[in-house]
């Protein structure tokens, strides 16, 4: 099919992002919104609206293949948003038929990792496979499994959750309520959580990491600190790698996929964190796999993934 | 589509088994050739189809659908077995190509755990089901995962190795080089290894399978134990269905099915393993989950499975 111009929606707890992105991946125009001062969702969708036909009108464009929407929680069978934490509309929110109203079009609902994982295989690095995985690490780990190029939703449109697959049994306390989630370790927070705990283990550690105080400490900090050489900061993107690792070997004996992408902050952090990764994930991929899968890091820009997977799901 | 009678082929490193598969998913005869005595895959596969003929004369059949085999390393994409470990035949034998010389139909080929997954949809419980993931648990533990109706084989053929996941990151060794894989814990072997393990550590226990050599020691004997009220034999039982629960919970994550079916002959063993296993899989399930997946007993025979996952192979 020939692509015409999409529009991708990132929903998030503050703001909503809303781009114009043409058959080639580029980001052509934005509007946004500030999400949390909606409470009434069909008005809010109604003011999303209206950035759109903004938008349109400015970029002198007619003709859309469709309006994707990425947001927590977003279920692609119901075009709608279930019970999102993070946001003011609670319940089952159907903004699929709510934007209809407004635009006439074809509208597409998905959790943003799915869509992160969609827009790899539209705009993105993943354009010629047929079988990947990505993993997003942020504020969590999320995933996005792709097979035969169709985008994994399972029954209830909450495939590929991979961030909550366990890795070390009883391991660390998750927000899920349960115990030793991989996003315990490889999230953002993990990556933190590692360097803390490796520093009270280690009192005599003088390096950088040190002198911030915990409440302050991010996962840019470790990254940084790993990447001039301060051991913390090593040994934690060590540990990071090992476990993710595993988790890619892991998640391979499912689906065979010819390659694995890594996206999110984290990832900037390099080969202090790609080293490890890539020895672990030898080490512990089956056999029969072995030299079948890639791990690569994501061909979309951290700012643009969530418009661009968004605007992905139009060819849903 | 209307379903006719379809040909299984079982080729396991000793026997062969051929049987009719009516539509219904009965067997209604078989026949069977020594794998081992032969050397020249295709003069192997000239003597299957010669059996198979003779199946359909003597059943008065001039109709199939096809003809699907299951076998060590079968590879659905190239219709051949690639490396058998437990076969005489080496390298990759193109078994679809070789059977097509003889009756010309079609012809699938496809590992046993993928077939059994297959058999399970078409013949067995997962009739009505669309997204569900089986189990085998036997010398190895096999697994074979249905999304939308469709087997999936990844970009290797290989996809569904749940067995070689690793649940316990360096625990015990496998067989196939790593450590920690879930087949260590709840094969038969493993079973068995637990039991002599928890045997080991309680030098005061006396029941009943203290009195067996360790290597006369079946699965079988420890889940009839467990059922006779043996704490051994309970309590490894205990311990297959806590890890297996856990595994089964990680699986969710992937692809969100609606069921997932055990198979295979420590299942009998019954509600000494079905018991920690529900009880580990609801502790350890994301809540999202909680209440769309069941966990069910195949409704595949254990001696019939084989044929019946082959011949289901058909149908792909």
């Amino acid at each position: 099919m020939k692509l015409n111009y999409s529009i991708g929606i990132d929903i998030g707890g503050t703001n909503t992002d809303i781009g114009i992105v043409s058959a080639d991946g580029k980001i052509i125009d934005k509007e946004n919104l500030p999400t949390n001062e909606y409470y009434d969702a069909d008005l809010y969708m109604k003011d999303v609206a209206e950035k759109i036909k903004i938008l349109l009108e400015r970029n002198k464009i007619s003709e859309i293949d469709g309006i994707g929407i990425g947001a927590p929680n977003g279920n692609t069978y119901t075009g709608s948003i279930d019970n999102a934490p993070n946001l003011n509309f609670k319940g089952q929110v159907k903004l699929a038929e709510m934007m209809k109203k407004y635009i006439d079009t074809k509208v597409v609902v998905s959790n943003d990792a799915n869509a992160a994982a969609y827009g790899e295989m539209i705009y993105g690095g993943a354009k010629n496979l047929d079988h990947f995985i990505t993993f997003t690490l942020g504020t969590g780990v999320g995933s996005g499994i792709i097979i035969d190029r169709k985008l994994i939703l399972g029954s209830t449109s909450t495939a590929g959750e991979l961030g909550h697959s366990i890795i070390i049994i009883n391991g660390r306390q998750c927000g899920c309520g349960r115990k030793g989630c991989l996003e315990t370790y490889t999230s953002a927070g993990g990556i933190r959580r590692t360097a803390l705990e490796l520093m009270e283990h280690n009192p005599y550690y003088s390096g950088v990491l040190k002198d911030i105080a915990p409440e302050n400490l991010t996962s840019k900090m470790v990254g940084d600190a790993a990447n001039a050489g301060d051991p913390i900061g090593i040994q934690t993107f060590e540990n990071v790698g090992y476990l993710l690792g595993i988790a890619m070997a892991n998640a391979v004996t499912f689906s065979a996929p010819q390659a694995i992408f890594l996206m999110g902050g984290p990832v900037h952090a390099g080969e202090v964190l790609m080293k490890p990764l890539r020895k672990s994930f030898d080490e512990h991929l089956l056999n029969i796999y072995q030299g079948t899968v890639d791990i690569r890091v994501s061909e979309l820009k951290d700012n643009e993934v969530a418009i661009l997977g968004a605007a992905a799901l139009c060819q849903l």
